[in-house]
């Protein structure tokens, strides 16, 4: 038998003990042994609900309780989550986290204070929601060397640009729409702005590197400025616009970053819509793997939590030996990162803004999209983004150019 | 250290020990000890490459050494491989193999052969060639009752309707291409017919059930019926024809077959093209996931079976907890299994087989597309096979109707 604490009855929380009341019979066979979940931490009451009477309002209660064997953090935030995880290991009981956040922040050393105490710091759920894709790259992937990790890791975003893509919805509207489905936050940010992406690019790189790559060190920008005209350029590239989280291992380095990109008809991220994340991994015997799934929501999300708990359970005092240490990885400046980009340009005079990009950039194709006026678009080699920029701020001071209206890089 | 030795030095023996050599450093912090391959059992002598100091042609010098700790199974049928694996197992050693034909017919008596044993049967690359399916299914998937497991498992018949369907290349043609770039051997029956796909879907099924389906109750149709016309009919219901195997638990019962269905763009399998293999889970919490990748390949299949070699080495002398059992799972007849279809009619006189189609099947519905003469296609409700088919013979036998050109099911 296995007694379990669930820290926080949000959303995950009452779907991690929905999925184990739901499915009690298959997950009690997989983890070998009964497991009884003995409290519920919140600051509410539940009067009423079948958890009122395991809820708790105090940690100590768990903490102190030598039978709890698995504590369940499914708060979020930083505070007080890191503290109370930080106890429950040097307790020596495992933790089972959906926390980005935390992961992020705290990953490596969590992951040490849980060797140290012979216990497990899992997160399955932290990336790609119900997505398998923590396990899979610690057990699975373990004879490739992995040399690229590209995700579209945020569902919000992912269902804004697939509405916008699908249907010519601008940018404010389908931010609208996704608010009032629940999807996007009153404060958008995390999402729109990539930092939700960032957070989990940097667990993945982590993993890949084995060491810590910093979130903070990560380039992020968001799809604020993508627009439904930037979708009919990458339509004409044959392409997509999506949000990726990416992170390349090269020659010893490693550079990572979040951004939109164009991602082109042959990529199977492409393919991936709406709500729906996916990670794609290259490994350099495996070649490309994917990993497609629901990114978001209760129940998928709490599926994940609970396999991590089958996990801890079958894994009571051994470490599963995942390796990840506190050293930090640095990272490549992302302006010496090579990329193909598609820059669009605002022009006063055609034939010379044509003539410029020729000189400066080396190529005549032009793309013109209908619905527009004074401007074309066209695609950079792939070079480091610091000459690309050399070479735009070179065409921004050319005849005949009046602008640059956007730049979106180009996967592949 | 732990000692290791590859049956057979075909494609995958010696792809495994290009993995292995390629990504030594690597592999042996993952197994967390130096792997050594200290046999390589194969007919030949392969003189003056490096294998030649290390190839036996007598199974008993692996058998009797102690030192060996994983058999690495790759030569492919049934005899010998099912009595050296057998043998290895009950003399304490591991087995990991890429056999789906073994993993097919004896799988469930082999895991149980490990288990007294206290050593693990591990085949990762007996389904989806390189891409991780076994071990998420076995250790990632262990909160959610799987509902259906679908899947496109063998890229030779994927690659062939990719051709067909992008380029209108006839069936014929398509496989002469394939045979000639290697993709399918000169018999091609185990490919075209479905029997490798019934093989995977089969394992992929017990594992989901725990029990053993006999790949010998899965009803199994190929790709040879498959003509480009098909393929118009499927675009013109927003799908394409995918070569699928599918397994379906629903209130305890199974039912598993391989057939051509139609895809509609919805679904994420509609998108897996050429020699890329995928396999789409649906759990009850988690929804759909899907593992997308190379489904054959000399180093892809490798690197599944290296990932093997890492995971018996972790765990030598403790018994995964795989659950198989011999006991054999019923299947349902599939005749009993409710599917749509698309129906293809040829008629001698158009308005009164569109009426007899009205009368029999309820639609009015006519698809008609171009290139084609005196033919019109219409679509089922989701009835069981059984009542699908018997409506087809009162059609059979109605004015206007000269006979059924094809009848696809329609997935979903």
């Amino acid at each position: 038998m296995a007694v379990i604490a669930i820290l926080g009855y949000g959303t995950v929380g009452s779907g991690v003990a929905e999925v184990m009341n739901t499915n009690k019979e298959l997950i009690e066979s997989k983890a070998e042994q009964p497991v009884d979940i003995k409290y519920v931490l919140d600051l509410r009451d539940f009067p009423g609900e079948p958890v009122q009477d395991i809820i708790t309002h105090n940690y100590d209660d768990i903490l102190n309780d030598d039978e709890v064997e698995v504590v369940v953090e499914v708060m979020g935030g930083i505070n007080p989550a890191y503290s109370f995880v930080k106890s429950a290991l040097q307790s020596g009981k495992s933790v089972c986290t959906s926390n980005k956040e935390l992961v992020a922040a705290h990953g490596a050393e969590l992951m040490r204070i849980a060797k140290d105490n012979n216990v497990n710091f899992l997160f399955e759920a932290s990336v790609g929601g119900g997505i398998p894709i923590i396990r899979p790259i610690n057990r699975s992937i373990t004879s490739d060397r992995i040399e690229a990790v590209t995700g579209i890791l945020n569902g919000t975003t992912n269902y804004m640009l697939t509405r916008m893509e699908n249907e010519g919805i601008d940018y404010d509207d389908v931010l609208k729409d996704a608010q009032a489905k629940g999807y996007a936050e009153r404060n958008p940010a995390a999402d729109v702005e990539g930092h939700d992406a960032c957070r989990k690019i940097a667990i993945l790189a982590s993993l890949a590197t084995e060491k810590t790559v910093s979130y903070e060190d990560i380039y992020t920008e968001g799809i604020t400025n993508i627009s439904t005209t930037d979708m009919l350029y990458a339509k004409k590239l044959g392409g997509v616009i999506k949000l990726l989280g990416k992170a390349g291992f090269e020659d010893g380095r490693v550079w990572a970053r979040v951004s939109p990109a164009i991602v082109k008809a042959d990529n199977p991220l492409s393919m991936v819509n709406d709500v729906f994340n996916a990670i794609l991994l290259k490994g350099n015997m495996l070649g490309d793997v994917m990993f497609y799934g629901r990114g978001a929501g209760k129940l998928p999300t709490a599926s994940a939590v609970v396999s991590d708990i089958v996990d801890a359970v079958r894994h009571k005092n051994i470490n599963l030996g995942i390796k990840w240490s506190e050293e930090k990885q640095e990272l490549m400046n992302i302006e010496d990162v090579r990329v193909s980009k598609l820059v669009r340009v605002e022009y006063s005079e055609k034939d010379s803004a044509a003539a410029a990009v020729k000189r400066i950039f080396g190529t005549d194709s032009i793309i013109e999209v209908s619905d527009t006026e004074d401007e074309f678009a066209f695609v950079t080699d792939k070079v480091s983004e610091a000459q690309t920029d050399a070479r735009l701020e070179q065409l921004l001071n050319s005849e005949g150019i009046n602008g640059i209206l956007n730049t979106i890089r180009i996967e592949g």
